[in-house]
C-alpha cells in the first residue's frame, strides 16, 4: 500500500456519518482527531508543526524563518455536512505524499517546504467560509469571528477555547504569512471540467485560472406564530409564501444571469407541524462569472422575498498568478499537451491567499461525475496519484 | 391570591423558553416536573392518582370503581414548540379550581369526580397529536406509538422508559375508560369566535359543537446533494423548487376549498449553505368543515410537489353529544342568554374520547386576539375565572 493509500485509509473513518458522507466541523472533537492526525503525519516525516494565530497548522521541512520563505502545499480537513471524502483532505494527503515521492527520488530541495492544514474552510459550523485563511490574512475581523454563533448558540471563541485554541490571539499573522514563498493547493475538481476536456477523453490534472466572485446572504423572513387549525387564512402572517418566492426567484434570476444561486439551508421557528411559523431564515449562496450578475441575482431574490438580504460573506473574483500558472503548466505538460486551465465557482483558501497578495496556484484532480459536497463525491486512485506526481514535480521546480 | 392564580404562578416558569413561550414536550424532564405538579395538586386535595396504561394521569375524589363512573374534567400540560401558557394547562388548572369552588360552596356530590392530565396532546415530539388519549381509546396502535421517532432519533418507547413509564403496558385501557361517565374539557379558544359574538360584545365562555376533520401529512422531497458553487443549474436535482410549489399550492388549495392548510415544519438535509439539499421533508397540516375539501387540498399539494403525501394522522369530523351540550347550555345560561356554540378546527383529547363513544363536551374560554400556539396566546383572568365557575356549575349539575 502506498503512503497515499495508508493516509487515506487512516482518515476514512473519522467523522463519518450514517449518510456515508462526513460531518467534520471546525473545533469539534472530530476536528481534534483530524488535527492530531496531521501532527502525526508531520512528526513521521520529521517536520515541525507551527500553528498560526488563527489555528491553522503548518508543518515545515527546513526553517522558513532562517532559510527564507518556502513552498507551501496543503488544503483543509473539515467538511460540509454529509460532505465527501475528497474536498479538502485530498490536498493535505497529496501534499504529504508528494514530499514522500520527492524523498524517494532523492530530490535536493534548496528552499523550505511546508504543508498547511487550514481551519474551518467550509464554514459549516459558523457560516463564514475560509475562516482560518481569512483570519490569517486579516480579511475576517477577529472580533466578528469570535462572536460568530453556531446553531447551538456556541460562539467561535467558545468553540476554540473548548478545543484548546486561545481565541484571544486570533487575527492577522504577519509572521506566518512571511514564511509563504508560494502556495499550491491541490483540490478535487467540483465539476466535470477535467472529465469533459479533450473531446471527452478528459485529463487527470488541471490548473485553476480564477475563482468566480461569490458570497452568502441571509434572508430573515418574519411571521407571527399562530395555530394552524384555527387561524383564518386572511389573518395569517405566514413567512412560508415569502420563502417559496425566494426559492423560485433564486432559480429564475440565476438562469437570467448565467449565474448560480442556491437556497440550501433553512431554519424554521418554532418548526411545529400545527404552528404557523413565527420566522423562517433562509441562506442564499450566489456566484457567477461577473460581480454585477451575482449582485443582480441577490437583489432579485430579496425583492421576491420582501426582505433585504444580509451579506454574511463576499469574495470578489480572484485570479491566480498567471506567471506561476504558466511555469507549472510547462512543468506539467505531457504527451497530450499542457494541462487544462479552468475557472471555478468554488471558493478556496488559495483564493483568500491570492487576494492577500500571496503567490498562489491551484491544481485540480479529475472528478468523473462532477458531484461534490455529497457522499457520492469521488476521484479515481490513478488520478489522485497523478495529482501527487504533479505536486512533486511542481515542488521540485519551485524549491 | 385565588387557588387558580397560585397554580398558574407555580406553572409559569416550567419549560419557559427564551421566546417567552413554552417548550413542554412529552416524556422530557420538563414533562416530569409538570406531572409532579399534577400529583402535588391532587395530593393537596386528597385525591388518588391512577395512571392509565398510556401514561395519562387521573386524580379522583371518590372511588370510580366502587361508586360507578364519574364526571371527569381536565386537559393536557404539554405544549407545541414556543406555545402559549393557556393551551392545555388552563383546562387542568380550571378543573382543580372548580373542585375548590365546589368545596367552598359545600356542594354534596353523589358521583366520583376526576381530573385528568393527558400525555402528549400536541404531538410536538413524536408527530402524532393526542397520543395519550388515542392510546387510551385504542385509536393509536401501541406498536406504532412505541416506534415513533423524535427529531433526535429516540423512539417514544425509549422516551417513556427514560421517564419511568413502562412502554410495554401501553395500549387500550378498558378499565380507565369504564371510570369515565362523562368528560368535560375546558380549553382556551383558539380563534376569535367568543370575542366577536353578540355584535362584538363577546362572551367569556362558550360550548363546542364539533371538531373539523383534520390530519397531518408528510411530504418527502428527494434531491441529490451537490456543490452549490460548481453544479450547473441544468445538472441539479434540487428539492427546493418542489417545496416552493407545495407551499404555494397549500395556500391556493385551502382558499379554493374554504379550508386551512399549513406547512409549518421542515427538515432540510444536509442543511448547509453551500450544499444543494439531498432531501427536504415538509409537513402539511390540513383541516376544513368537510372531509372531501381537506382530501382535495392534500391531493393538490402532493401533485404540486410531485410526491405522494404520507398520512401521519387523520381525525374525522367529531360531533360532541348534543344532549349533554344542551344540558350544559341550560346550566350556563345567564342574563345575556345561553352560551355561544362554536365549531373548531383544532383537535383535542375531548374529540378523541367523543369519537370512542365517551359522553363528552367542551367549554371554551374567550381568547381576545384569537392567537394560539404562540407566546402571545392570552386569556383575561376574569374570563378564566368565569370558566372555573362554569365548570363548577356543570359538575354540580352532573355529579
Amino acid at each position: 500500500m502506498s503512503a497515499f493509500e495508508r493516509m487515506w485509509t487512516d482518515l476514512a473513518g473519522v467523522g463519518r456519518a450514517a449518510s456515508g458522507g462526513y460531518r467534520r466541523f471546525a473545533w469539534t472533537a472530530t476536528d481534534a482527531v483530524l488535527r492530531e492526525w496531521f501532527r502525526g503525519e508531520a512528526g513521521r516525516r520529521g517536520m515541525d508543526v507551527l500553528p498560526d494565530r488563527a489555528g491553522n497548522l503548518w508543518a515545515w521541512t527546513g526553517d522558513p524563518d532562517a532559510a527564507g520563505p518556502g513552498v507551501v502545499l496543503g488544503s483543509h480537513l473539515d467538511s460540509v455536512p454529509d460532505g465527501g471524502a475528497f474536498d479538502g483532505p485530498l490536498g493535505v494527503v497529496s501534499a504529504f505524499a508528494a514530499l514522500d515521492l520527492l524523498a524517494d527520488r532523492g530530490a535536493a530541495l534548496r528552499r523550505p517546504v511546508g504543508v498547511v492544514c487550514f481551519a474551518d474552510e467550509e464554514g459549516a459550523r459558523f457560516g463564514v467560509a475560509c475562516a482560518g485563511s481569512r483570519l490569517l490574512t486579516g480579511a475576517l475581523d477577529p472580533d466578528r469571528a469570535r462572536s460568530l454563533p453556531d446553531d447551538d448558540g456556541s460562539t467561535m471563541a467558545e468553540a476554540m477555547s473548548a478545543a484548546g485554541q486561545d481565541p484571544r490571539t486570533v487575527g492577522r499573522d504577519a509572521e506566518a504569512l512571511r514564511r509563504i514563498g508560494c502556495f499550491l493547493e491541490l483540490h478535487v475538481e467540483q465539476g466535470r471540467g477535467l472529465a469533459d476536456v479533450r473531446d471527452g477523453r478528459g485529463a487527470a490534472v488541471g490548473l485553476a485560472s480564477r475563482i468566480w466572485p461569490h458570497g452568502r446572504w441571509r434572508l430573515d423572513l418574519r411571521g407571527r406564530a399562530d395555530h394552524a387549525g384555527t387561524t383564518r387564512l386572511a389573518d395569517r402572517e405566514d413567512p412560508m409564501p415569502a420563502l417559496a418566492s425566494a426559492i423560485r426567484e433564486a432559480r429564475a434570476a440565476a438562469e437570467r444571469h448565467g449565474a448560480l444561486a442556491t437556497i440550501g439551508k433553512l431554519h424554521v421557528r418554532p418548526n411545529g407541524v400545527n404552528a404557523i411559523p413565527s420566522a423562517v431564515t433562509a441562506w442564499l449562496d450566489a456566484r457567477g462569472p461577473a460581480e454585477t450578475g451575482v449582485r443582480d441575482v441577490v437583489a432579485a431574490v430579496g425583492a421576491a422575498a420582501g426582505t433585504d438580504p444580509v451579506e454574511e460573506s463576499w469574495t470578489p473574483a480572484t485570479a491566480f498568478d498567471p506567471a506561476l500558472r504558466d511555469r507549472l503548466a510547462a512543468v506539467l505538460t505531457g504527451p497530450e499537451g499542457p494541462p487544462p486551465v479552468l475557472s471555478t465557482g468554488a471558493g478556496h483558501d488559495a483564493g483568500v491567499l491570492a487576494a492577500a497578495g500571496v503567490l498562489t496556484a491551484m491544481v485540480f484532480v479529475r472528478n468523473p461525475t462532477g458531484v461534490s459536497h455529497s457522499p457520492a463525491e469521488h476521484a479515481d486512485l490513478a488520478d489522485c496519484l497523478a495529482g501527487v506526481t504533479a505536486l512533486a514535480s511542481a515542488v521540485e521546480a519551485l524549491a
